[in-house]
């Protein structure tokens, strides 16, 4: 154990002064930053924003963690669960260096720092969370709940990196974080590296005390202990005794996770070892006012936010503020020009050890391409469209296997699913990759070792949460989840998107890979589980982020799957959704037709349209691959009844080519979407999602009332296949009557094929009645000229 | 404790074999129920679905709480986490005589036995799941994670009642299910029920182990009693003996139950009482076949759905099952004519007592109205639209405070609330009424108590879980959350709109209360929290929900806001979305204007309007409460300037009356939304979301190209308030613009007044950049004649 003498402790206080001074600097000030004069009404913001509370706990941790990292020259970062303590967070990066380097307008004197408090939570300025802009951060910490899962997301495979995870006493009380504390259980101690949980009970969420805040330690142990943690606690309000006592229990944390580390490097993984976590107990608001207008402040609830309000119009408070900041004693530990001292300078890691700096929290830096197999290798042999049926997931779970081969010795591909790898026929990874899980494994076992890279475990929240921490530090990873249950975690999806909507403005953020979320198990084929599967709602969640980062494909076969899924993984930057269901499907396209489908992301079908000469008189539309089916189905059976009326079939993989081009990047030039859709003529469109969707997507192409949209419309139960599309008006039959009664041009003909298709729907209904499946001219239905 | 003889085990064990049987003749027949046939392949059903692996766990459990249930009295319901287990507990509800009371030609005898067989999981049948057609079940389990919240929700205020709670092992991974253990820290054991959870490891979820499954006892043992639970193992696959100890085991459980709650009932509350949890370990698939094709099946994942399968074309197969099958000698347990015999059919408890009759599970049969407080009493005067400032919600807060006081007697009313009910400015509720927490209390806490009915955890998850399960057995409450953390628990609303979606096709399903969700801190006004904190989606997500139970509001001011909260708490059986802003903000209607306004769903303002006596050159359109005040603003500052142009302003609270009649109750005629947004004029209109839904909902309206939407584009940071409705192009002056360009008749007039709006808007600015805060006349703009 280091020696901690007296006076490098007195230096570490002063630091940790300098944090907070800074911290309260940012919230209230605009100017005089080095109160070089007494502090005045016009020096205080006019609105004042921003939370104390948290903030001084943060502060103390990283100076703390900045002794540890120069000592041991660890490799860390941290993560900041209480992301709302955002000024604590800069005002460190800002004391260490970093971002200045980052933000060379913010120097390191009295005017950066008077620049540093003005930009805090103004217009034009910086946002109030650790957010995007923060050097450092790979986690806002805005929306609570998901720091330990990124913080073992970052771990996975950097088995030299130690993440430092602040989960605030609030935070602790979210399902996401209370799910996440099991991540340990999926910690490798070789080949991954460590997570240092620091559960901060300062007692109080906004106004309410927290379950663990008023917990004893004893039951606090119990439960940490239960997950595999060895809990370490530590309780105070003194500093410099708190300062003694973290720098030795830091110390403590840092030789036990070395010793877990080397026990399994040498030993071999033998369950999960002993990682510790620490428990610090300190006031809320720590160092700030202890009363105002008779009220507690420190140490209270009322300590959240800007403990001191109406600075501007009461003096009395003002002259709070300008005593607490004092106490700080600014003039000690900047010097005349506002620069901070270097003897307290020093104290702080150099270059990338400094954890603003390190490159693990802006993985871009870090980021190797994947190695993929070459997709068109996985292809099937589709020779004639629409006559055989296969998986089409199974063909990616092969290419998927094969990646993981190839990548075998980058480390930096991971597969995330919800202990559906197998239920989604990706099995095939199994071939040369398992599921990883540190407990005890018995010989009943499938594919299960501390090595493998395929993440199982029963939480959405948890799979992506991981995932998203992977990807942040340069990694590789697809989350793949049944359809209606990638809701569970769709706010963590618009989290991460926005995350990336900034963080692609910012040129010193180099780019990372892309959040890919394979939906499968979809709506229409959940016949087997019933209504609470059927639900296709996250892609309308996905249409509201913005184009530059927002991206949804619906894969109508294997083919166009491997191509879609191929252009996913290479991109950088964005969230992308993929559609497609597991069941075997009937193939449409060729890999060759499949790569210019998906190129285009929308393309007629010829083989299945009969318009080859004349304008159509109907267009059907489709996207995703039963409203494919149903729609190519229907264009047969028409182009069997009524010759004479002319077809054209449109396929959309690419939903966002619809959008006008103003709105997404993909979108299509009214010209060449007008080729497709014409100008004028009906359009029935088969849609995997909520129909409505596509009316907001096409609003504002010529006509767009002519767009009849059928999809899902929220009637499910446990059925047959085709009974699910019958029961929302998306069946063949019911797109064929849609067609008949929108085409004026052949309308004597229409009537009695109208009847015809109902009396099959009627036929179907009975059938599947009786028999408890569907008709075999559904079922074994294929295309003939 | 009771005596539990020899023959009672026997006779109980011989329950659960009929249990079993019924449950295997579900998954797999269509005919032959009794087997008084040899099994023949006509016999099996053609598609084979269901979960057996879960099932002889959930009927073993079922029938040992029967016995309890009879020999105490007991007023239990019994919620099943793992509901794939459908056909189990389906089983267990025929078998104690209630299904057959609900559904009458499900009769107790050869046909109806067969019809239970057939209808399951089959088209026009019955769902694979616990949900909503299954008698006794206020919890499907579907989407995994919520049997806690959902039990806890059920307990509170039901003294009497105790909800057992089966969590599967692989549930109890996922992040919902892990936060809501601490729901401990929230039972009241003198005016709440009991939870009674029981852990099924049945060691593995689809295909992989559970964490806690392979977790020693010691382990979770620490973990569960860390929530401060008194832990009870049981282990064990020899049925004989594991009946003895279960049922000695509920026992046990029972007394101590009824100790926690007689200790605290005579001394009072003094904190969390041991409260039992059963740890119930049994071979996944148990009593199924031990192995098939060479490969073990009972204990292994691979019993987890339908473990011999191709039983119609594999004779082996088919006689496995057989086999099977009657190893649970049905001739012993049902007679001649297919009658459950009756030595046995009398272990199960009479009436109300049987789990399936219930009351609790079908909760509108218990439901009391709320008694409301006139809410016209907590009007604003407002004398003149637009002229004073007002927090709405704090409005809402002191009707709320007097229907905590109206429904003291009652106690069937609880505010849910993730620690924001101050920040939301519902705080005069706690004149009335305390937060609850049963953990300790000190004397800086701020209204605190075992007794409060404000329900403030940090979790999204856990508010909402308790207040469906409150609400589904018959009482009433509101969720009011940040509405960008909404959507953290966004596919738990999908998913009880669903339940309510099938529930009110049941005549049987009493009706319940709505579920009201109140969305405060909105995205335009989160300019303090920043980009992560503003997010509108929910709505988007409502509206893909059907029309029969969806609901969303947008009160434009407080007035409105009072009869909107009104008519959603005497509501039934929706889901009710509210939207308003905290903040001090305009108030436009006095309340008759408003009570009118919010019958009818969308107005014309004519005091806002300036086409009184012509068509209007403009419509301008508005929902939600920011875009009413930019909208009225923009037509105000066009009244000044260009008072030749003809503006019409329609606000719209009930954004379903936006639909056509035949997709949403709510929709309006054609006839009359022509009235109010002309024919072919164009509209523009602000919206509180993202703009595109508009599109979605209007369309089919005439013209309805002419729709020209601003909303929430996902621009945000942290920023003046005026600046957020800039950066999304929704500000006054933007609108103005957009009006400008529309303003065909005027258009001489407009391109001065164009560039005069943009020079607001640079002036805007700057000036914030400046100032840190709105400009004057931004700020405390009101409304002038
Ligand atoms: C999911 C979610 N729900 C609600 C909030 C609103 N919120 C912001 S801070 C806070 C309290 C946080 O308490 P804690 O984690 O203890 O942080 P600290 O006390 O350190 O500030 C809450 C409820 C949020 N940010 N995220
Ligand atoms: C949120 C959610 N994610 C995934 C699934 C898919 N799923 C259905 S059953 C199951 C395994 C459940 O395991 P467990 O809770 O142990 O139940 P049991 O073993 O008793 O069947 C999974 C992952 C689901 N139903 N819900
Ligand atoms: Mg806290
Ligand atoms: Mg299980």
């Amino acid at each position: 154990m280091a020696q901690l003498d007296q006076p490098q402790l007195e230096r570490m206080h002063r630091y940790w002064n300098a944090a907070n001074y800074l911290t309260v600097g940012q919230i209230y000030l605009q100017a005089n930053p080095l109160l070089r004069e007494p502090l005045s009404p016009e020096h205080i913001k006019p609105r004042l924003l921003g939370h104390w509370g948290t903030s001084p706990g943060l502060s103390f941790i990283y100076v703390h963690l900045n002794r540890l990292i120069k000592e041991r020259d660890a490799n860390m970062i941290y993560l900041a669960g209480p992301g709302h303590g955002g000024p604590a967070i800069v005002a460190n990066v800002y004391l260490e260096g970093t971002y200045s380097e980052v933000y060379p307008h913010i120097t390191q004197d009295h005017d950066g720092m008077h620049r540093l408090f003005r930009q805090f939570s103004t217009p034009g300025g910086i946002p109030s969370h650790v957010s995007v802009p923060t050097p450092g951060s790979i986690h806002e910490g805005g929306e609570l709940g998901y720091v330990l899962s990124h913080a073992f997301g970052a771990a996975f495979d950097n088995p030299d990196l130690i993440v430092a995870a602040v989960i605030g006493d609030g935070e602790a009380e979210t399902a996401p974080l209370e799910g996440a504390w099991k991540s340990l259980s999926y910690l490798n101690p070789i080949r991954d590296g460590a997570v240092l949980p620091i559960l901060h009970l300062n007692g109080y969420k906004i106004s309410s005390p927290t379950v663990l805040g008023r917990a004893s330690d004893e039951r606090i142990r119990r439960l940490i202990s239960g997950y595999g943690y060895d809990v370490h606690f530590l309780e105070g309000d003194d500093p410099m005794q708190m300062h003694h006592a973290f720098a030795e229990l830091l110390d403590t944390c840092y030789e036990k996770i070395r010793a877990c580390q080397e026990h399994a490097r040498s030993h071999g993984v033998q369950g999960v070892p002993p990682w510790p976590a620490i428990i610090l107990r300190t006031p809320k608001g720590w160092t700030g006012p202890k009363e105002v207008d008779g009220k507690r402040i420190e140490g209270t609830y009322r300590a959240h936010q800007v403990p001191i309000d109406g600075v501007k119009n009461n003096p009395e408070h003002l002259h709070m503020l300008e005593e607490w900041m004092r106490s700080y004693q600014p003039d000690e530990i900047f010097d005349e020009n506002g620069r901070f001292i270097s003897e307290l300078a020093e104290l702080a890691p150099q270059g990338t050890r400094r954890m603003g700096a390190n490159p693990h929290a802006n993985g871009g830096l870090l980021l190797q391409d994947l190695h993929l197999p070459l997709f068109t290798d996985y292809a099937l042999g589709v020779k004639k469209p629409a006559t055989e049926r296969h998986e089409s997931t199974r063909q990616l779970g092969m290419w998927m296997r094969d990646i993981f081969s190839a990548n075998k010795e980058q480390q930096n591909f991971r597969l995330f699913c919800p202990d559906e790898t197998n239920s989604n026929r990706l099995s095939n990874v199994f071939e040369v990759e398992n599921r990883c899980f540190v407990e005890p494994i018995i010989s009943d076992d499938d594919n299960l070792s501390p090595d493998g890279r395929v993440m199982e475990v029963l939480s959405e929240h948890l799979c992506q949460g991981w995932l998203e921490g992977y990807l942040l530090t340069g990694r590789h990873g697809i989350f793949a989840t049944y359809e209606a249950f990638a809701m569970v975690s769709a706010s963590m999806t618009i989290q991460h998107s926005k995350w990336m909507e900034e963080g692609i403005k910012l040129p010193w953020r180099a780019d990372i890979s892309s959040l890919n979320i394979l939906l499968t198990s979809t709506c229409w084929r959940n016949d087997h589980n019933g209504f609470s599967h059927q639900g296709p709602g996250l892609i309308d969640t996905v249409l509201s982020k913005k184009g530059t980062v927002a991206r949804i494909y619906l894969p109508p076969d294997a083919n166009c799957l491997l191509s879609v899924a191929d252009h996913c993984l290479r991109s950088r930057n964005y969230v992308n959704l993929i559609v497609i269901d597991k069941q075997p499907q009937l193939q449409w396209l060729n890999m060759q037709d499949a790569i210019d489908h998906c190129t285009r992301g929308l393309s007629t079908w010829q083989w299945a349209s009969n318009d080859q000469d004349v304008e159509p008189d109907v267009v059907m539309a489709c996207a995703g691959d039963i409203p494919t089916l149903e729609t190519v189905a229907a264009a047969w059976w028409l182009r069997q009844h009524i010759p004479e009326l002319k077809v054209r079939v449109v396929n959309v993989v690419d939903l966002m080519t619809l959008y006008p081009p103003y709105l997404h990047p993909h979108g299509m030039e009214e010209a060449k979407f007008v080729e497709h859709f014409t100008e004028d003529k009906p359009v029935v469109f088969a849609f995997h999602g909520y129909p409505r969707a596509v009316h907001e997507i096409v609003h504002g192409r010529a006509n767009e009332e002519r767009f009849h949209v059928r999809g899902f419309n929220e009637e499910g139960t446990t059925t047959t296949p085709f009974d699910m599309v019958v029961l929302n008006g998306m069946s063949r039959y019911h797109l064929c009557i849609e067609v008949l009664r929108r085409a004026q041009r052949v309308r004597g003909l229409t009537p009695a094929l109208i009847a015809e298709c109902n009396d099959l729907l009627a036929k179907h209904h009975t059938y599947v009645r009786a028999h408890l499946e569907d008709m075999p001219e559904i079922r074994d239905w294929t295309w003939t000229d």
